[in-house]
């Protein structure tokens, strides 16, 4: 126990959670269970309004999937604070002093600061958006996707302009799911990526399957070509996207270049951070060499299993973990988090997009010499009905035949089944291994050969090709 | 090389394989592709009409969902003469004699035997359908649906019985599977079952979701009473199921018992056979003790690899997997089938069920002590449109925490999710491993925590909490 937990007496400990969304408030939760108010104090401090919300789902809200907004609100303030939780809201910390162990928080409404000492501290400060430093990036019309408030400022714009040309700045999974929204809204759509290919977490040539399919859909693709400036008209709004070699009217831009670890309290209190920026953990979740202060959700880096190297990603799935390993072990209790293998899922409209474990390029940066194998399949056996065609590509190391990562790219039943590759990535399997797999199988699931195992199959006489 | 071989000179074998279905055609492809007709000489023996078919398929054949039998026909007769393999169709194998290392066949129509010597031998008799004695079983009206014939005849039957009742002896995945197929062709159904609950397959509280399920689709469910006998009217056709308590109006019965190793060649000629009936090999699907005899498909037992103990499971995704196996090493590679895992998916309308690994009585049989958690989840993020509640079943040992077994029962994209816990069983994976696998997330695909992950952390909550 440390001095200032002594200071209050009576064994009472005090939790401060910095960041009232998914890592946070999970780890405030889960601590709560394994910790009544009688022996463990918890105080969060969020700044925005809400809490524990689906940043995920907004690209759904927006497209009108989700009808209502407060449906992506897992956990309301109040619910919280009925679970003995003292959540300040519209409270941002400004400073983490972590010699006096204390933060000083800012009420965002009047101003008035104060500190608050903690025994233990969670950093959940997420992530912030990336906004391209550009003429007219601020001009009404011009809209980021990363919080409620971003959703509905779109919405009300999208109210205004459907029917009309919108510019979607990104390719990745947010610059495409909001594709398909603002499809859903009847507007004409352009996608403007820096790379030749949308998803860049895909190949090149996995991308290019995925732009096929996009320019299907009625979207037009304009890659490999940066945005230079944002033009607005005689009111102010804007009118069209420039890149270097086009213009691209536009009445509404929707800006989904990608997010960055939000650590500028944990950099000027000298927390360790990562080649990313985000801060560096054990498997605890606790930041490297500080007894008592947990980090977890999008401001952190984790451990990819593949390469062995760090990564930042932010994904409601891994903050959400990592809530749960911290309140554990803030809690009383004990677990890990050993890392990830870099699964992520996303769609457009009925393309199915998945990847798991390294791309080509990540495999040749940690060193390691692979080979590659695609394949075309059916998610369903061949005869039966709305059986779709799904390209698998693997990577497997040459000579051992280590998985090294999958793609897939398909319709209905597509995504999900890069599952099966995260698992067998998580437990070290070859390819040879995995062409046994057991998996289930029946017509309207799987052809007789899962897409997975034909890929598993071809790999696996690859990589014995390559040892001759 | 063997005398055999020799007599034949010039280095030239002969590979005899008994069965033209998925197992023994497979074998027979692989080996083709890894030695040419020079070097290997194939003859491959079919007693009925039809080689490398999808039996699977024959639910949803006569259900209408694939509307021409020859789409589950993979390979024609011609389509494997032209790989040079020199198959011949409605001949029986009628004996194998080891010693001198030849088979009697004898042609179905004229009734004329011969002998055909081998070098290297592929059994793949495949299953035959359990029918039950009992009076009245043989009546016109009374189908099985086993074979593309038997789906024919009763298609002839339920042409002039639509609208009218039919009875399901059986309700294993071949039961559902036709209950459905049935209200597919306008049937009232009534299902009979010697369980209490359909899909002994998996644990009785899991069946009785099914069964829920199956009665809100207007089944009739009929369960813990064994058919005493098939009653008939004056035109000698099926009029009713009678069992101990009752008797149900059948104007059509379909019989979906399951099925037993055909072994009896195998019986015959002194080849070991397991407590099932099935055929014993190693992992290079070798008949255990024979240099030069292999067998795969449906007339072997295959090692489950959570108990540890043979199982016969007639699957067709097996049967290629042996196939792929006995060709390889056969065509002079090496290649092993190290086991299954019991992974097994249905569904009956758009109800979807799946297993792999231990029910509770599996676990029992085998001397294992294990904890188990039911959880409900939903298919999709709870807010995202189409996210169906789905009921995973978790079994995990006491202590070591080691997954045993899941079942799941749902909606869409229900079935497939038990992949990934195929896998974690065959790597060997903990329950509280499992808690930190990275799967897909996205809210059209996954609730943040999928819902085998939600059922893992509960395990584990349980396995520890049976330590202390």
């Amino acid at each position: 126990m440390t001095a200032a937990a002594g200071s209050r007496g009576a064994g009472r400990e005090r939790l401060v959670v910095i960041g009232g969304d998914a890592a946070g408030m999970s780890a405030a939760s889960q601590a709560r269970r394994l910790r009544g108010p009688d022996e463990l104090e918890i105080v969060a401090f969020e700044r925005g309004h809400f809490t524990s919300y689906s940043a995920c789902g907004i690209p759904y809200w927006v497209g009108g999937h989700v009808q209502e907004r407060d449906r992506l609100i897992a956990r309301t303030p109040e619910q919280h604070r009925a679970r003995a939780i003292d959540l300040r809201m519209r409270t941002e910390v400004t400073e983490i002093d972590v010699d006096r162990q204390r933060v000083r928080a800012r009420d965002v409404d009047s101003g008035a600061e104060s500190w608050t000492s903690y025994d233990r501290l969670v950093i959940a400060t997420g992530a912030r958006p990336v906004r391209p430093e550009m003429p007219g990036v601020d001009a009404p019309g011009v809209h980021g996707v990363q919080t409620l408030d971003d959703g509905q400022a779109l919405l009300d714009t999208l109210a205004r302009t459907s029917g009309r040309r919108a510019v979607v700045v990104g390719g990745g999974y947010i610059g495409v799911e909001m594709a398909e929204a603002l499809i859903n809204h009847d507007h004409e759509v352009t996608v403007v990526d820096r790379a030749d290919e949308p998803m860049s977490t895909l190949d090149p040539d996995m991308g290019r399957l995925v732009r096929t399919a996009m320019e299907g859909l009625g979207i037009t693709m304009a890659g490999g070509t940066a945005v230079t400036k944002v033009l607005t008209g005689d009111d102010g709004r804007v009118r069209a996207v420039a890149t270097e070699h086009a213009e691209y009217p536009a009445d509404v831009v929707v800006l989904g270049i990608g997010v960055r670890p939000e650590t500028s309290l944990a950099r000027a209190a000298g927390l360790p951070l990562g080649a990313h920026g985000g801060l560096l953990t054990d498997r605890a979740m606790r930041v490297r060499g500080y007894e008592n202060i947990w980090a977890g959700g999008d401001c952190v880096e984790v451990l990819d299993l593949v390469s062995g190297q760090e990564r930042h990603i932010a994904l409601g799935t891994h903050a959400n973990k990592h809530g749960q390993v911290i309140g554990t072990n803030v809690g009383g209790g004990y677990a890990t988090f050993p890392g990830v293998v870099g699964t992520a899922v996303s769609k457009v409209c009925d393309l199915e997009i998945a990847r798991t474990g390294l791309r080509e390029k990540d495999a040749r940066r940690v060193g390691l010499r692979f080979e590659t194998v695609t394949v075309e399949s059916t998610s369903r056996a061949g005869y039966y009905p709305g059986a779709s065609p799904m390209t698998v590509k693997m990577l497997a190391e040459r000579r051992t035949g280590r998985l090294l990562g999958v793609q897939i790219v398909g319709r209905e039943g597509a995504a999900k089944r890069v599952d099966i590759a995260a698992v067998a990535l998580t437990a070290g399997m070859t390819v040879e291994q995995m062409t046994a797999l057991d998996l289930g199988y029946a017509p309207p699931f799987s052809p007789v050969w899962d897409p997975v195992l034909v890929a598993a199959r071809k790999a696996t006489a690859k990589v014995r090709a390559s040892m001759s």
